[in-house]
C-alpha cells in the first residue's frame, strides 16, 4: 500500500487514457476473476457477438464504474487489475435485459455503475476482517435493488421483457441437445447471455488465461448439468445454463484463483459446484414472491461459505 | 472510556432526575442525530401538536429506554447525548400507529422499548469493527417484529389501523400543493407523521441545531422530491412524504454528522439522498409479500454503505 | 491450540473407533448445549422412541458430519466435545420429516451433513470477532436452503408430508391437558417432535446434565407457555410446542450456559425466552411466502442478541 502522500500525489493526476482502457478490458474478463487483457478482450468480443445492446451495456458500465474508481481516488493498483469495472459490466448488461432498451435505461445503467464503485468500496470494508472479497456481490445488490424498485416508478417502467424462468416444473429427461447447449450456455449465462456460441467464445478466452482455468470452467459447467439432472431439473432450465452458471464460477474462484492446486483443493471446488448448483433452485424460490433475481447470488454465497470455513479446515489450503 | 472501578461506583449510583430527564429530551433530537436539549424539545412539541397519542408513546417509549439504559448499567456518557433514547421514541410511535390505542399496545411499547436498548448495545458490538454505528436499525429491528408477529396473536391484534401505502401506481404529475406538502412531510415522516406543520416545526428545531444541519435537512428534501420525481412516483407519495423522509436523514447524518464539511463530502450526501429515495421504492416491494414495514431501514443501509466506503475512497472525508 | 505441527500429526491419525462414536453420541446432547454422554445417550433413546425414521435419521446426520469433520482435519478437541455432530443430527431429522422418506432423503442427508460441517467452520470463522458461537445456524441454513429448494427438483419432491402450522388463527382458551402436553412438547419440539413422553425422557437427560440446566430447560418452557398465552396465541399451537421450543433452548443457553450465575443473569435468560416466543410468530410469517421454515432461528437470533449485548451491559456476566 503506497504511502498517504503517495496516494494524495497519485489521484492529483489524470490517468493515461490508454491505461484507462487496458483496466476496463480487464475488467470485463474480472468477471471470470481473470486480470488478462486478452481474456477480457475476447469475452467482450463474445458479448458484442450476443446482440450490440448487451455488448454496449456491458462496455459503458464497465468504463463508468472504473472512470468512477479513477475520480474517487480508490487505489491505482486495483483499478488496473480491472477489479472495479467488472460489477459495473454486469450491471448494464441487468438493466437493459431486465428493464429494456429506453433512454431511461441509460442513465440508471450510468447511475447503477457509479454505485458500483462505491458498493465494492464497503464491501471490501465490512469482508476484509474474514479475508474474503467483494466477489460480485456490488453487481447483485445493486441490480438486485434497481429491477426491484423498478415497476414503482412511471418513467423507468415500460414492462418486463424478460420474465423469470420458473424453476418447478418441466419434463427432465436430457436429450444430446440440451447436454451440449447446456455445457456452452452455463458459461455465457455468467453474463445473462444465453447463446451457446457466446459461451464458446468465452471458453476461448478462458483458456488463453491459462489451462488450470480453463480446466476448471469446462469441469465446473459438466459438475452443474451432472448436479441439476441427478436433482431432477426440468430439461430446459438445463439447457439454457440457468442451473450451471453459477457452478462454473465457483470452479473457477475455488479451483483455479482462490485455493492452491492440490486434490482435496479440486474435489473441494466441484463440491462447491454441485451444491451452488441446488442453492440456485433455493434462491429462485426465495426471491419469487417479490419479484427479485437470482443473478450470482448463489455463487457468491456458495464461495464465501467455501472460503471462510478454510482457516479451520487444514485439509484445504488457500493459494499463495 | 471510565475504568472499571468508576463504572461500577457510576452504576451504583441512581442518576438525577433531572438529569435523565434533559437525557430523555436529547433522545428525541437524536432521531435526527442531534444532541441539543433545545432541538430535542422542539421536535417533542411536534410530536405532542400531531396528536396527543403520538406525543404520548413517543414520550413512554424515549422514556422507558433511557431508564432501562440507566439500569443495565450502559455507560452514562452516551445515555446523557440521548443515544439511548431515540430508538425507543420511534418505537413507540411505530407501536401505536400500527397496533391502535389499545391497553396491550402500551404493554408492548415498554417491552419494545426496553428491547431497543438491548438491541442498541448488540448492534454496537457488531458494527465496531467497522466504525459504523446502529443509526436507528434498533428501532426497525423491534417495530419490524414486533408489527409481522402481531396478526399471529389475539390479545395484540385488533385490526390494521394504518394500511401500508402503495408505492407501485397513480398519477406523477406534481401539483404546487404536492410539491410545498411533500418538502415538509419529509420532515415529519421521520417520525412517521404525516402533518405538513409538524414537519415544519421540525425544521424549526433543526435551526437551532446549527445552520449546516437545518441546511442539509432542507436539501434532503429538496433532492429527495427531485429524485421521486424524476423517476416518476405517484404524486400522493411524494406529498405525504413518504419517498423523501429517508433523503432528509441521509442529507443530515452524512453531510451534517459523520463526514467533514467538504464540497466532495456535500456532493456525496446528496448522492445518497437521492439513492435512498430509489431504494425506499425497492424495500417497499421487498417487504410486501410478508406485511413487513419499511421504516428506515432505506436510511440505515444507505448511510452504513456510503460510511463503510469512505476509507476506500480518499476523496471523502470523516469529520473530526 | 496444538500446534501446526501437532495437528499434522494428529489429523494423520484416523481416530478410535470408540472416540468416534462418543463424540457422536455427545453430538446429540449438543443440540440442547450439553457435553455430557449420558444426557446423549438418553435424548438419542428418546428420539428413536419417538419413532424409527426419527431416530435413524438423527443417528445418520449425527455419524456422518462428525465423520466428516475427522476426514477435514477439524480441531480434534471440538470433536470429541460433539460440537461437529449436532447440526447433522437435526439436519436429518428435519429431512425426513419434510421431504418423506424415500432413497432421495438418505443422499440429501448425507450432503447435509456433510455441509453442516463446512458452514460449522464457516460461521465460526464470521462470528469469532464478536465472541459468539453458532449455535445451531449451520442447522438451519442447510436445511431451509434445501427444504426450500427441494419442490423444484422431479427426483426429490414427493409432495409435503409436513405442511408448515398457521400461526394466525384457532382458540386462545388454555385447557389443563394443553398446558401439561405443551410444557412437554416444547422441550421434544427443538428436535422436531411433537411427543409429549419424548420430551419427557429428554427432560430426564437434562436432568442428568445438572440442577442447573434442568432448572432453566423447565422455567424456559413454562416461560415460553406463559408468554404465547399473554400474547394470545392458538391453545392447540401451544400444546404442540411451537411456540416453546425456543424459549426452552433460550434459557439453558443463556442461563445455564453462556452467562454466570446471577440473579440479573437469569431474569435476563427468561426475559430472554419471552422475547423468543413473540420472535418464532414473526419469523414464521416473515417465512411463509416462500414457504421456509422457522426451525430454530428464533433461539438462534434471540441468543445472539442477547450475547452481543452483554459486553456494553456490566450488569449481565458471561460464565468463566
Amino acid at each position: 500500500m503506497p504511502s498517504a502522500e503517495a496516494r494524495q500525489h497519485q489521484r492529483s493526476k489524470a490517468p493515461q487514457p490508454l491505461a484507462y482502457l487496458l483496466a476496463s478490458v480487464r475488467g470485463v474478463g474480472q468477471v471470470d476473476l481473470q486480470p488478462g487483457a486478452w481474456t477480457g478482450a475476447v469475452i467482450l468480443l463474445g458479448l458484442w457477438a450476443a446482440g450490440w445492446e448487451t455488448g454496449l451495456f456491458a462496455t459503458l458500465g464497465t468504463l463508468i464504474s472504473t472512470a468512477t474508481a479513477y475520480a474517487l481516488g480508490v487505489d491505482r493498483s486495483g483499478i488496473a487489475l480491472g477489479l472495479q469495472g467488472y460489477c459495473g459490466c454486469l450491471t448494464g448488461i441487468a438493466l437493459v435485459s431486465s428493464l429494456g432498451h429506453h433512454p431511461a435505461t441509460y442513465v440508471l445503467a450510468v447511475i447503477g455503475a457509479i454505485m458500483c464503485t462505491l458498493l465494492m468500496a464497503a464491501l471490501t470494508t465490512l469482508l476484509a476482517p474474514y479475508g474474503l472479497t467483494a466477489l460480485t456481490a456490488p453487481f447483485c445488490l445493486v441490480s438486485g435493488v434497481m429491477v426491484l424498485g423498478a415497476p414503482s416508478f412511471g418513467r423507468i417502467w415500460h414492462g418486463d421483457p424478460a420474465p423469470v424462468s420458473s424453476t418447478t416444473s418441466g419434463d427432465t429427461a436430457l436429450s444430446w441437445d440440451d447436454l451440449w447447449h447446456g455445457f456452452f450456455t452455463n458459461v455465457s449465462q455468467v453474463f445473462l447471455v444465453d447463446d451457446w456460441y457466446v459461451g464458446l467464445i468465452m471458453l476461448v478466452g478462458l483458456a488463453l488465461a491459462g489451462v488450470r482455468v480453463v480446466l476448471f470452467a469446462v469441469a465446473g459447467s459438466a459438475v452443474g448439468i451432472f448436479a441439476a439432472w441427478a436433482l431432477g431439473a426440468p430439461a430446459e432450465l438445463i439447457a439454457n445454463g440457468i442451473y450451471g452458471y453459477n457452478a462454473v464460477l465457483v470452479a473457477i474462484a475455488v479451483g483455479a484463483v482462490l485455493l492452491a492446486g492440490t486434490v482435496w483443493n479440486a474435489v473441494y471446488a466441484l463440491f462447491g459446484a454441485a451444491a451452488t448448483t441446488g442453492l440456485t433452485a433455493s434462491l429462485t424460490s426465495l426471491f419469487k414472491p417479490f419479484g427479485g433475481h437470482t443473478f450470482t447470488w448463489p455463487f457468491i454465497l456458495t464461495t464465501w461459505v467455501l472460503m471462510a470455513a478454510v482457516p479451520l479446515l487444514p485439509r484445504f489450503r488457500p493459494s499463495d
